[in-house]
């Protein structure tokens, strides 16, 4: 297939260089896009040097095109690269919420990739670990409640939110921010919406859960905090559901479930953390606990690798299902 | 009146120091006491050295004794102090859910230390900040259930935490540990109890929320996390409540309560961090939320400086109801 990457110098545009070639993704052919600022740069991939080409008119034929270069390229450009007959597969926010426009996580919803009309919409990092947890637990249980509250990394705002913190770990005044507020030694949140109080990041969360799980009216609550870690976002997750749950019954789910590692003995420190996830794929699910103050109520902890399952995996996988 | 200091090397003992003189305590005259290994440090107070006796008998003639060295000392000398006379005032777990000893915080349950019998212990820091924000919460709407995900500092875990990611950070190997995980770039877990699943720190919060507020069966459930974060806990609480809660309510109940302080104008970055409660004594509040997936739901962030009101600051309150 030939594969176009759009924000190919980004944090995510390299990982989906690294995961395409990682998982043998049957690339014939490879465009390297960004803005005209990056365009020019060289990337090695697979023992070629590829030159970033700038995105304009006119625009290569491929059969997928893989957008991780935020809101505004993909609302502009997504649709100009479906037109060429290309598959857009977009990791910005933009289209999530779109009818005309699937949100998928291959482990969840994956024949919803099939109604597509040109533009699929990757989730939101923090969603796509919860929903690839949650599934098999609705399957099993019935979902009624979830309340989470994130430990998210700050490379989930690109280099940027990497090169606050590391210039602030080093003393020094960082050249850009995410964040008014320090990062190091720090937990905060992400942009607020002045209207309703919620983060940009909490809504995304509630929303996309909903629609990717197809629970319209999933109760959910969702608090997002950025902590000084460079990769991996953890969740601490309490749901409560229709049919009795147990730690016991939840990890024998989770263990037969697709894309989930199950770490669960914490008496001897295993379970997952955001640095034991560094070269994962998966989802990693530790900590289930009876939580004891609801009927039928279960505590978990969920990490992934945000750059990868978060994003440029689950991305990949997409295209998997397209072939 | 006359005050020893038990674990006067350590952070929070060293931070009772300098809680005693912001705040003014009448001390007339202090003994700094510390294990044979810390004795003969010294440590200046008011422009005067001291130097650092070990705790050996005979004990001091004091009237208050502040204990921070952990909880075997605890045990085996509180009750030594307190047969000279001496009120004992203890920061570990030990006497904590002895029914003799009352376990408390002054904004919340302050006659309860009238009813000592020579043992007061001194709360959990996590909890210490949790309870200050419920109590006025609980009496005005009637608290049903409380769900809590924690953004702990190392500093939780004394000198040996702050050095272990300290020297993580430096790219050195640590010369102790409390966690076998790396703290930095992470978020790891307290030691957990292999019989349950919960670790000691989310059984302690459990435990004594119910015995300060008094509320024996209240419905709670707990996730405590480390994340890299020298001095600060924050935490992520859920509430539900008997009576209908609004954020505006809610607000206008904390505003009026003793020892919080509100910060909440989340669109304009007003809220509480751990580093902007670094010279705090007091429990900060910030983004007050309808939890549209319960009745009368709401969600809010709780951090107070973990060293000052989560160890020290409670307990010269607690020295200062004595007077």
């Amino acid at each position: 297939m030939r594969v176009a990457i759009v924000g190919a110098t980004g944090l995510v545009g390299r990982t989906m260089l690294t995961v395409l070639e990682e998982r043998a993704f049957p690339v014939t052919c490879v465009h390297l896009l960004a803005s005209p600022r990056s365009a020019g740069e060289r990337i090695v991939w697979k023992n070629e040097t590829y030159t970033v080409e700038p995105l304009s008119e006119p625009l290569p034929s491929v059969d997928v095109a893989l957008f991780s270069a935020g809101g505004s390229v993909s609302k502009e450009w997504a649709p100009r690269f479906a037109a060429t007959g290309a598959v857009v597969i977009d990791n910005s926010s933009y289209w999530r919420m779109d009818p005309d426009v699937p949100l998928v996580v291959p482990e969840v919803n994956p024949s919803d990739a099939l109604l597509h009309k040109g533009i699929i919409a990757n989730p939101n990092c923090s969603t796509i670990q919860l929903v690839v947890a949650l599934k098999p637990l609705h399957e099993a249980f019935g979902l009624k409640r979830v309340i989470v509250s994130t430990y998210q990394s700050v490379s989930g705002a690109g280099q940027k939110g990497v090169d606050q913190l590391q210039a602030e770990l080093a003393g020094s005044t960082p050249t850009a921010r995410i964040s008014p507020h320090p990062l190091a030694y720090n937990a905060v949140f992400h942009t607020i919406e002045a209207q309703h109080g919620d983060s940009e990041e909490e809504i995304k969360m509630q929303r996309e859960t909903r629609r990717i799980l197809h629970l319209d009216n999933l109760a959910i609550a969702v608090t997002c905090v950025r902590v000084p870690v460079l990769g991996g976002h953890a969740e601490s997750v309490v749901i409560e559901t229709e049919r009795p749950i147990t730690p016991a019954l939840a990890a024998h789910v989770l263990s037969h479930a697709p894309g989930i590692i199950l770490e669960d003995d914490p008496a001897n420190h295993s379970y997952p953390t955001p640095q034991r996830v560094a070269d994962s794929d998966a989802v990693h699910v530790g900590r289930l606990r009876a939580d004891s103050s609801a009927k039928n109520g279960l505590m978990l902890w969920v990490v992934a690798n945000n750059l990868r399952k978060g994003a440029a995996t689950n991305a990949v996988q997409i295209a998997e299902l397209l072939q």
